[in-house]
């Protein structure tokens, strides 16, 4: 008789956004001529860069040729072309030695971020903060390294770390002994940002409990502070207890094309039960080179194009337009009355929702009255009840409607 | 402290396909001037087809404009047209009646091969055929589901099925009670395929023992004899036991584009401890919409176009090419006296070595002496020792040199 892996039963109603989709078809259904304006899921909706589409067309038409047909991607990993640009580009202009070596090319940063615990012992204790992108906190459930949902909806087992106004939303490590550690910053979806400082008290204490960090970077590209590290690898220590992971789809608009990176320094080491250290990265390899198949040919092309002189260009283009509607949702909104987190080194905006108003109640009222489909912060953790989460990855007009909008509902 | 998954320590040496790399990147190194001809990994050598290059450089230019972009594929389980090209092409041009809603698209085989074990229960019995294509059983290791290497290389816990000259290359079902069971046909690497009958055996024995079929058919379109089944779900019952894995990989060219689908049908439920019946479709598109987020949108509108009527006939050209080179293969090797089978279903021939003579040994004389790189039987299991893989991806002017040297060294 084949048994169904249990822990799956364990996970609560439906993913995040599925269910915000099903409640946003409902609304279109019985409200037809509404124009529903999407401030929600972190989808972008700017057009690939032109230097990536000219590079993608060229690459399509290789494939298209018996001569330089291209198969499978030897091994898995990336090709050695992408892996070395990312390289000099994403690390090594900012004093960050990172080899080749080190990288791995994947199909996007939520694979990434999912797949990797595969590779750690079920025992382990993982601590997450609060609130969280839900991937990390169920593909540890569907593993099996979690009881089942308690309290407030968090799941036995898992060190918790309310991100708070308090906190200003960055988690100090906590009293227990955690051994993964997933931390995002800048965070989706609080927009917080840790300094230099703050992340080298979490290397600290990853050395100390010869525990991993790891370190979500997929929105980097957003810091407009000087002083904010892009890279964990920018604190001291940090090869040692860390593994990052960054991703094509909100930089470069690859939502859409699938491209993302992890980094994982050779001198990372986890270990056996009898103490014996194993060094990360080759496990890492073995499992993407057993279960994965690596990114299309087209799609890797695509995205060493964003490293070029024009790509880089038009790419901050892009972003500026992102951060263009980030800065008009903070100041739009507190103007309003509103009270706002984030959205100055972040594509996110985390909202206060008004004294009594649960999120998904103000969900409800900004999708049935302004017709604007926001995230509730509840949907992403205990602690983030109270809030809902605004991206800046809209059109600019649909921005600007939006707002317009929730000031006259407000 | 980070504990390891220890289950990765199991995995014997490298992956097979390194392996071969390796041994035949350390020949050329030697013999820098040799020129090197594989017929061994499966990797295919044909363009992509016009139909598919025009489709995908206009799905390039669609996401290079603000008014046909798109971000993720909402849901990540494939767009509707492609799994309505799929339904109807795949399927009901063949009697099968298969959903829209029970196909996800997703970006290889291997992935969906390697990832369907997670979402049973690590309790399960797995039964493989020996010889294997070792992502079944490796991925079953890295889960945890098996014990360590033992006799011959085989996992303990793992219930392996001899293929041999004696049942033809196809395996009755054991007498043991296997939960999860890995067919292959059109096989790789055996070329064997299984008639009805047999294939209503294994869905007779799935039925009585609540077992679950993982179908991998990625090489059904190689399938030239009328009366064998493309599909298990041409059989009676199979909707009620079976998992249907299909790849654009080997009929497309896609080995560096990425795509592929998993049929789960409705009626396929696996069971909780206490013997609830719990639907497997659900819980597979969970893992997918947790850990994966979507093929790219330029990749699904090139799959589409293999349905049209254009790529179908240039898909039949391509695939004409390879089962010519399947047919020169065998009837060359045949006559100068060595055993072959498969390569008339499928772009494998499973190559008798002589007498006495090792796979890997086999494997080392044909790449020292005729510089062509084939695959060691006994990389696919114990039962593969004595053969060695050829593959009909070559270019045809390669495969008629390679068996020319062949011939001369034999």
């Amino acid at each position: 008789m084949t048994l169904i892996n249990e822990n799956y039963l364990k996970l609560q109603a439906g993913y995040l956004f599925p269910e915000i989709g099903r409640r946003r078809r409902a609304f279109q259904q019985a409200n037809q001529k509404a124009k529903i304006i999407s401030m929600g899921i972190g989808d972008v909706t700017q057009p690939l860069a032109p230097a990536v589409t000219e590079a993608m067309k060229k690459a399509v038409e290789e494939m298209g040729r018996k001569e330089t047909f291209r198969g499978y991607d030897d091994g898995g990993i990336g090709y050695e072309f992408l892996r070395k640009a990312i390289s000099e580009n994403d690390f090594a202009s900012r004093g960050v030695d990172i080899d080749i070596d080190e990288i791995v090319v994947s199909d996007g940063a939520k694979c990434d971020t999912g797949n990797i615990q595969e590779i750690f012992s079920l025992g382990n204790v993982v601590a997450v903060s609060d609130p969280v992108y839900p991937v990390y906190v169920d593909t540890n459930v569907m593993a099996g390294r979690t009881g089942g949902p308690a309290e407030q909806g968090r799941y036995e087992g898992i060190i918790y770390m309310p991100c708070t106004e308090r906190n200003n939303f960055v988690p100090a490590p906590p009293k227990e002994k955690a051994d993964l550690i997933y931390l995002c910053f800048p965070n989706n979806p609080t927009g917080a940002v840790a300094t230099k400082e703050q992340l080298s008290e979490w290397v600290e204490y990853a050395g100390k409990n010869k525990a991993i960090i790891l370190f979500d970077a997929a929105y980097e590209e957003f810091i407009s502070e000087p002083d904010i590290p892009h890279s964990i690898f920018e604190v001291d220590g940090a090869r040692e207890v860390a593994i990052e992971f960054r991703s094509f789809s909100k930089t470069a608009g690859f939502t859409g094309v699938r491209c993302a990176f992890t980094v994982v320094p050779k001198q990372l080491k986890a270990y056996t039960k009898d103490g014996r250290a194993v060094e990360v990265g080759p496990i890492w390899k073995r499992r993407q080179c057993t279960k994965f198949n690596g990114v299309s040919y087209i799609t890797q092309v695509g995205a060493a194009a964003v490293y070029t002189e024009q790509g880089k260009k038009q790419i901050q283009e892009t972003i500026d337009i992102y951060m263009g509607n980030a800065c008009l949702i903070r100041d739009t909104l507190t103007r309003i009355g509103y009270t706002v987190y984030g959205g100055v080194n972040a594509p996110y905006i985390w909202l206060k929702t008004p004294e009594g108003t649960g999120s998904w109640e103000f969900f409800d009222k900004l999708l049935t009255q302004a017709h604007v489909v926001t995230t509730p912060g509840a949907g992403f953790g205990a602690a983030g009840e109270g809030f809902v989460r605004l991206t800046a990855f809209g059109q600019p007009d649909d921005v600007k409607e939006a707002l317009e909008r929730i000031r006259e509902i407000s």
